[in-house]
């Protein structure tokens, strides 16, 4: 099955490959990098990844959209929102990390349905579409087809989550303990919740 | 100030990108990726990365040598060792991660030190030098300016170590809210110590 990731301008480092760390142990995965147009993507880290073009014809298998400050500015791009509605609808299952939950929302697939995001860029997230059923005290949320991740590092906890579904917990363990990860096994319990009462008051750095 | 992070084919996803992520925070640092010839150098996980072909005249800064199966022939390619020590040796502070630690050790400049890897391919790590001090039980080892961290997701744990040893526990702190990770604060704290005793009886993977 595939796994396509979707990279654009100023993603985060870590909500990309932290799950990629640990989909890239399952063989049964094939990871594809990809953009719109293909080439280069810069990350917010000055990383510079090599991507291949959307093929929106031949689309199939595991969605993967990061968050990050590149967010802000692609939920105003209606094009790439409806690429994203495509894909998305075209996927098996859908994964976001961090404010990749905002790049969904905006297609309005998640709209009535429970999903949770970056918890101190709640506020924004919740602003882009107030239809989703945002939840602010969960390391990940699945609805569906849907699997939404807090900030950053809780991706990893997420695909983690998402492996077990698929493949049993066993298999989840043993990955996180081959990469020597501490997983946090309990998508409900939360300790960044408390970020979240300031999401409106403080600038928010990086994500 | 500097921060190179060497790249070579086979390195470990997250033994780069979750001290990438942390180190990214900090305005006070320059991220650069390098290797020896520049160009795409593709990790474990099928992702592709652009470098920069390394600078030995004007060499400065923080070393990161990542781990990964690409350490496993490196550490007999006596050319990229010799290059290692002198890029160590130009060095402020040299941080590896996972079996990053056995290219560091095959330079001899850890002899008598004390310095930690992976657990589950530790005795491999121990045979590539025996003169090293390995520490079995750690998520993170200092010594002089090197540190060294257990297996790939310890990474994060000793770059948030090395940014409290640098700017204070509090910066750490708060780059571990900011990315929502639960930082292992206690470096002598290794939950994945149980692994080392199977190490020279199970296969290796992902390493």
């Amino acid at each position: 099955m595939d796994v396509n990731i979707i990279l654009f301008p100023d993603f985060e480092t870590l909500d990309v490959f932290g799950p990629v760390e640990m989909l890239g142990h399952l063989e049964e995965y094939h990871l594809n990098f990809l953009s719109i147009k293909g080439g280069l993507i810069k990350s917010r880290q000055n990383l510079e990844v090599m991507t291949k073009p959307i093929d929106t014809k031949n689309y199939s298998g595991i969605l993967v959209l990061p968050g990050g400050q590149g967010t802000r500015t692609l939920v105003e791009d209606l094009g790439f929102i409806e690429l994203i509605k495509q894909l998305a609808q075209a996927s098996d299952y859908c994964l976001t990390v961090c404010t990749g939950s905002a790049l969904l929302a905006r297609t309005n697939l998640l709209n009535g349905r429970k999903a949770t995001s970056n918890k101190k860029a709640f506020a924004w997230v919740e602003s882009v579409n107030p239809q989703v059923k945002w939840v602010s005290a969960a390391r990940w949320v699945v609805d569906g087809i849907y699997y939404t991740s807090s900030g950053v590092s809780a991706g990893m906890d997420m695909t983690l989550g998402f492996i077990a579904d698929r493949f049993g917990t066993g298999k989840a363990r043993a990955i996180a303990d081959s990469t020597e990860y501490q997983w946090s096994e309990d998508k409900d319990k939360d300790p960044f919740s408390k970020n979240n009462e300031n999401s409106n008051k403080t600038p928010v750095k990086s994500v």
